[in-house]
């Protein structure tokens, strides 16, 4: 890959990895696409940023950043390791290196606005379209990608969904401790000011090596890979199950499906533009990349001001960071709810805009299962047999295949009758409401 | 003003000041007003992520910052200094407490979309706009200032504008080291991953103190003092002035202008109806609140497929990161520009939306003049006798009163005719205008 | 206590706080005497700085930071919670704070020159040393405590052997969460350069809280207390019961015998003066406070070259750091040792002093058992009601009540017959104990 | 120098540099040998401990990572610039990389106990003893070397000395700006947690770069040499010449020359053994390598018994930091110095013991002088050609050839008369003593 290479390599500042190394021509170029630059205006956290306000960061500089790592890794491999071209017990084949960092940048480029709740509602699916705007003709990545090789592109692609034949590629882009996950955690722990994703990196990719079939990690090193599953825990657990992130979240959805809904019934008297394709359920490609939180933020500006009272009020408790509240629950506490809602609806809120049920949880680290595309974690013992990682460690195996998170029931601030007096006309509303809450013990620890 | 203590301080995590501590009832109800919120929508460095990937952070989160180091300022004093009220002997009256951070959090409160460049288009003016939004009685910040005392907004607002008596209040929020420029200058280092904005804060706020006229730093802090100083000329050398952020805010100036002289003389389709009053010179206050990078920004994506092939051509520029090249030009080569423009208009380019000229200077410190109303630096003596700054620091001396920066012109890239063979028509041309560059030595160093 | 206060705040940089800060001029004085300068010749860590270069932070530095904490804790306390002067409901009375002060201060005042190594040969107590050095009316640090009140030095003993009445105090110098821990391991972390040991202090004094009964964590910052048992887990595995470390350990221990020895059997030409006291079992504390690490690594020196060989060999290793090698046993194969042992014999070497056998065992987090004097962990819940951290946190029931660590046999790197040739004669010998090792799987996963 | 090659590379982990990486056999043996081990027993700072308590790190620590500079610089070499073996227009040749290795490693291995106050009393010179260490054939050192080639020793040995024939190996290992003091800022100021001598190394690596008669820096570059540049003015400003670390020197420097004053007229009653060689002037490099930090402070803890006045209480002071106090003077004030001396006598001080005169200057920065053995910084334009670093810095040019520092006049602390009252027989002489240093203005800006 040679022919690519740039004459000078150039560096781009990165308060994550310090330097952003860039020597290939194709990664330059790939970084200058209006697809990827479409990145720039979308936040890598989504409504996070409303619960860790420096969480500002966007998609563009994680991206940046899995690539970064993968370029180290693949330098680790060439210079440690031998190589696959000179004899049949070599380990690592360095023409991977070129697929291997257009997937690693690449991997996000489907991600839309406020991806994880568009989704949702209007049935995108960002990685089908990372697929696409991989191996469509007409985008400008593909393209560009399409001067290595014409099949080059499709390749790409095949590494993303984890079809490609080489199984190291795959792991390094995509396992549960890859390129990906070891960027995110690092940059969302120093965007937030939180300190639980912080792990040794430069140890992890000192130990990370490739073997026949895949990356293993070398025994040595096992503590620092402990130490980075156990960080992923908690980031999961502080950071991004957060419940006002996700009250936030909920806002959003339903601001989104009141916009819908009203386009379909009453019409916008200065239309949404960009979002009608959505709306209608056909949209092009085209489409989706004009879309980004920009975009969508500045349609919620001017809802703001829209005579729906329900798209107005909406609007402005996003943009003014007025989350719903919530209380966890439990499948023995789950019978409550209706009763809470019907009391949310007695005190005269629409409960399809102002309640909602979110459900996070997430495997921390999960020992192999069939259907699981993430391949575990091997550590490579002296004699080079491979062990899986919560094998050897009491700590992963104390958190291994269970899944963490909670259920939680939210609702507006206001039914919790704070400042109410009792001859307030909703005053006894909400002390049922809260008795609920409280008695019944719906709430551990508390109502946040 | 215990009367507005919250129960129980909260806290908002920040990467660079670990926590934001919030004790008063009225800051976090100024925190949750739309104005305020609005600055999360708009980034604090305009177009140097262009430049420095990282620098996503957003003028709310300067804001808080700026609210934390006045109040560990008022702790400082109130601690380690005599209480006015106690005496005539004292030197720091905590009754200033509540007006300082206020005009803390709102000392930016005014700022719109792109500041410098949309001011220096439209007419607007954000210190104005500060002052408006805190002393219009119909603006939620003002309603939440009225609660303190009726003339209280009066008051948050002439410390902003420099009026307030205690000239002790205005110094810690405006003057050549106060809690803005403290703020900025580490929060843009640690989003920018420079080192150059770093310096020990701890330490300035340990030495920084009261006295009867102002606020001082005693002696055995100077240094310290110093190296804030040197911290700030070198973010301005390598961060703020860097021509490739320079390059897109021209690339961006044109284009808001291109928008609005199509507006006048053709319209559009689709009316960007948030900008309309800016183009016709006439907006009020709630125009102006609509306003953030979001709302620009979508325009942008709009306009990429606008008929206008000018405006087109820019937003796409804009939003793709195509900056303008520049070259640094002196007294003595100022005379070769028009030559340079004849060249770019006869390769057929609008030299008013494709050429520019950009003034960069600043005083990174300024001795006394008439004319600043940011005070001087002070160093207490252990005789308790002041003396100024750069009489004790022979770094400073250095570069006091000195103006840095530089005057660069503007072009389009491909007007270096790189990789044009002879036979390009328009390779004589990009020949000439390349020789005028080198041979004139209008450059230094280089072409960026 | 405002009688001792200074005129002015002293600070000391300190590289993991920043900065010391002291108020009490008690505190200065007690910082000023020589029993407290001595530990700036006693290593924190031992001999780990043969394995983490960087350890070579002192005991000083360690017990100025533990001050530092502990003061920290009470300011968070006496702002926070109510005070016990006025009124029955009262959470903290700071009149505690300057014994608490003091014995966090002293709490390791008593430690000697590799204390743990020493103390198992010469059957010194540190911790009956600091009681000693407190208490005798001879010491300087008596003297200074006895300014405050007569029975002053016998409370801040008391806090340090865990029979002071306010369980409080004790708990912040001396629980499974308190200043001593939590000061050593962000100390060691910063100077090891590893980042196991690294947690959010700001956050645990934040959340950390006063109840009638000692002290507890409210439950919204459960997670920072629970990363803080996760690296002190971290830390043990990695740092304190690293194998290298522990072969020099073993080195120093048979050193120290050997000398014994001589001075018994022998005698020595050049009399190691200060030792003798030690050697013949009757020592005074003005003897023990002549030892430090500088005292006996200069007997070492001396000792390079004594006619003894065996004594002249283990000071060379020591001083040069050539560690025992290591392999790690089990019940399974501890039947082995002896049969390694007289390998070890037979290739000339004297097992008493070339082979040990280390059992390093910890315990990371503790439910109650009545014979722990260290205070379990208890979460504040939201009702006031309390709860104990592993009931709470899954990471934490995971590991506790389990003692980490590992049995090892110590012998000579030489017993690897590395580089030897068949026809040396201790060849065949040096296979068969490689055989041991490998074959019968004594070692996991590698000889250290 | 493949032949050196380990089989894996090792590493050691080091706070600054993360890692210390060494791939080759040679450099892993000089680490082990008893003349480099000695550098663990030796404070890279010597008494600045007393001033920066946590500045407790050794001349090892510091060697190891002057190593990992100089091997980064190679590597970066060897990447990024032509090699000299492969054709005449080659800019680095790798043959360098083992001798620039070594002479880093080992660049201050004759260093000594407290050197710059010992080599002062008894004329011991560490660069002379650096040379011997590395070219006598007893020592390891020299016996590791020869394996390499007869004459490596001596290769090794011109580098440090400046005669070698490559220029770019000499100044990697000592110019203006090379691996040495790069390292030690950077060390410095992690250890006293001071953050003055940060500045951005992996900047300075990367655009640092061989030319053909040196190193140069490439211009894009120019400020984070500036900044490097300003950092070390700093430390030398606010830690290398804090005035208690030179009061504490003074302490050493009198119990030293009292010792050898007893040695020469008194005699020990237990000989300090390893000193006598000093005492008398006639030593031999074994006599030189036993001494180390360790050594002598034993030899000050035996002192504080001493029957001689002086001695013991100079070993007592320096034991338990009582430094003695300074005041500045300048040319016009020293004329006083007589007067105090007299004042000092007639209080009962022995002036030769207790008084002290201490000039410390440094220059910051040189351009060049015929007798300066420190390369000057080169900048390189675009255009290849070189520019001296002030010639293009105007912070620079502000302290170039400028010298830092001052001179102190050092007396005891007892002469200032602090808590005397005016019947005490010394009240009056401190009065007298107090207004010579207030009055005459001796002192800026206080008594230290």
């Amino acid at each position: 890959m040679t022919k690519w290479l740039l004459p000078r390599e150039k560096v781009l500042r990165d308060p994550v990895h310090n330097y952003i190394h860039i020597r290939n021509q194709i990664i330059l170029e790939l970084i200058d696409t209006p697809e990827f630059q479409r990145l720039r205006r979308i936040k890598q956290l989504g409504t996070a940023s409303f619960t860790f306000p420096g969480a500002e960061h966007t998609r563009f500089t994680h991206s940046l950043g899995v690539y970064e790592i993968t370029r180290q890794i693949c330098d680790n491999f060439v210079t440690n390791y031998p190589s696959r071209n000179h004899g049949q017990d070599g380990l690592w084949d360095d023409n991977e290196r070129l697929v291997a960092l257009c997937a690693a940048l690449l991997h996000d480029v489907g991600h839309g606005a406020y991806s994880h709740t568009f989704e949702h509602i209007f049935h995108t699916n960002h990685e089908a379209i990372t697929q696409q705007i991989i191996t469509d003709p007409h985008t400008n990545i593909n393209r560009i990608l399409r001067q290595v090789a014409s099949d080059f592109p499709q390749k790409v692609a095949s590494v993303i969904n984890h079809t490609y034949p080489n199984k190291q590629v795959i792991q390094i882009i995509s396992s549960q401790i890859d390129a990906d996950r070891m960027d995110y955690l690092l940059r969302d722990a120093y965007n937030t000011g939180t300190n639980y994703g912080l792990f040794d990196l430069t140890r992890i990719l000192r130990v990370m090596r490739p073997y026949a079939n895949g990356i293993a990690f070398n025994a040595n090193g096992m503590h620092a890979v402990e130490d980075y599953i156990i960080s992923r825990f908690q980031m999961y657990q502080q950071v991004y199950f957060h419940p006002v992130s996700r009250g936030m979240e909920a806002i959003l959805t339903h601001l989104l499906q009141r916009a819908q809904y009203l386009y379909h019934h009453c019409g916008f008297q200065q239309q949404p533009t960009l979002l009608i394709p959505f709306f209608e359920g056909n949209f092009t490609l085209t489409d989706y990349l004009k879309l980004d939180d920009n975009v969508l933020n500045s349609y919620f500006v001017i809802w703001q001001n829209h005579p729906d009272k329900i798209l107005r009020d909406l609007a402005q408790r996003f943009l003014n960071r007025q989350p719903l509240k919530s209380v966890r629950f439990t499948q023995y506490t789950q019978k409550l709810i209706p009763h809470l809602q019907a009391l949310i609806c007695q005190a005269g809120w629409d409960a399809d805009y102002y309640t909602a049920i979110n459900t996070s949880y997430d495997l921390p680290y999960d020992t192999y299962n069939p259907n699981n595309t993430k391949a575990q974690i091997e550590i490579m013992l002296p004699d080079e047999t491979l062990e899986e990682l919560s094998a050897v460690s009491e700590l992963v195996a104390a958190i291994s295949n269970k899944k963490i998170g909670d259920q939680r029931f939210f609702f507006p601030k206001a039914m919790l009758g704070r400042h109410l007096t009792p001859d307030d006309p909703h005053y006894a509303l909400t002390q049922t409401f809260r008795k609920y809450l409280l008695n019944d013990a719906l709430i551990d620890p508390k109502i946040i």
